[in-house]
């Protein structure tokens, strides 16, 4: 496992649709619950929400379906961040499940920092959000598994 | 709204998340269900599914989240096909939801035809289902709002 395991959750049986595997859209939700997982690391949790008003929003999400997963399965997600700027999280997600080596899925997300007053604003993460995203920023250039890249183009 | 409308639906109060909007993941299962409509659509609908063995898996799903959906919203789904060749279909589809004049959130999804038996293995569409979608193909090049294009590259 490539990143940093931040989520692991067994398949609830009304995932599963018609084709008796997990449905594709809750894949989606999995790397969802598995953002929140890395929210609550890098200091964007319950308790800074309430008291900043500020959250992350999706803007973007490309998700590659590998293999099926069963009703039986566990599966465990792993983040790397792919880039930062001001406001903004650039992350791959990769899902895995017992029987398999490789990835039953990769997930690319593009997260945007908001407050949200009476409209919402993308907003700069404080210094120690900042900070905590640095020290899982790799140094060098990354892989990104089945995937195409996502580009973060400098806009801060 | 380009393409032809596939499925319209309530917001559903536990598709909102702690911000207050419809998360992430509920787009894709909204784009999920409207995909099972597109299916019905041409012909690969429970019956096939059942008679045949076959259906479609999802490849990769690529969402831009362009406006927050509220739990008062009432979406609607429209379906364009980009391109198929004998197994696959390249789809784009567009959520709208009566706030707003463009697409609240837009879809690319890779899908393949599939004949479960002990392994899935990919198989061609019979050719009721490759006319159904033949006269959904649209005779020139189609642009795609919102998203970068994902290629069907030629392999049947």
């Amino acid at each position: 496992m490539s990143g940093m395991s931040v989520f692991r959750t067994p398949i609830a049986s009304e995932w599963i649709d018609y084709n008796q595997h997990l449905r594709d859209a809750y894949y989606s939700l999995i790397f969802s619950l598995a953002t929140d997982a890395l929210m609550d690391r890098i200091g964007l949790d319950e308790a800074y929400r309430t008291r900043t008003r500020c959250t992350l929003y999706t803007l973007e999400m490309h998700i590659h379906f590998l293999h099926e997963v069963k009703d039986t399965d566990v599966v465990e997600v792993s983040v790397r961040i792919l880039g930062t700027d001001r406001k903004r999280i650039h992350a791959a997600f990769d899902m895995y499940c017992g029987r398999y080596p490789d990835p039953v899925s990769t997930a690319e997300m593009m997260l945007l920092h908001v407050y949200q007053g009476t409209e919402p604003k993308a907003q700069a993460f404080p210094p120690e959000v900042a900070e905590a995203l640095g020290k899982m920023e790799p140094a060098g250039a990354t892989e990104i598994p089945g995937s195409r890249r996502m580009e973060l183009r400098s806009r801060s």
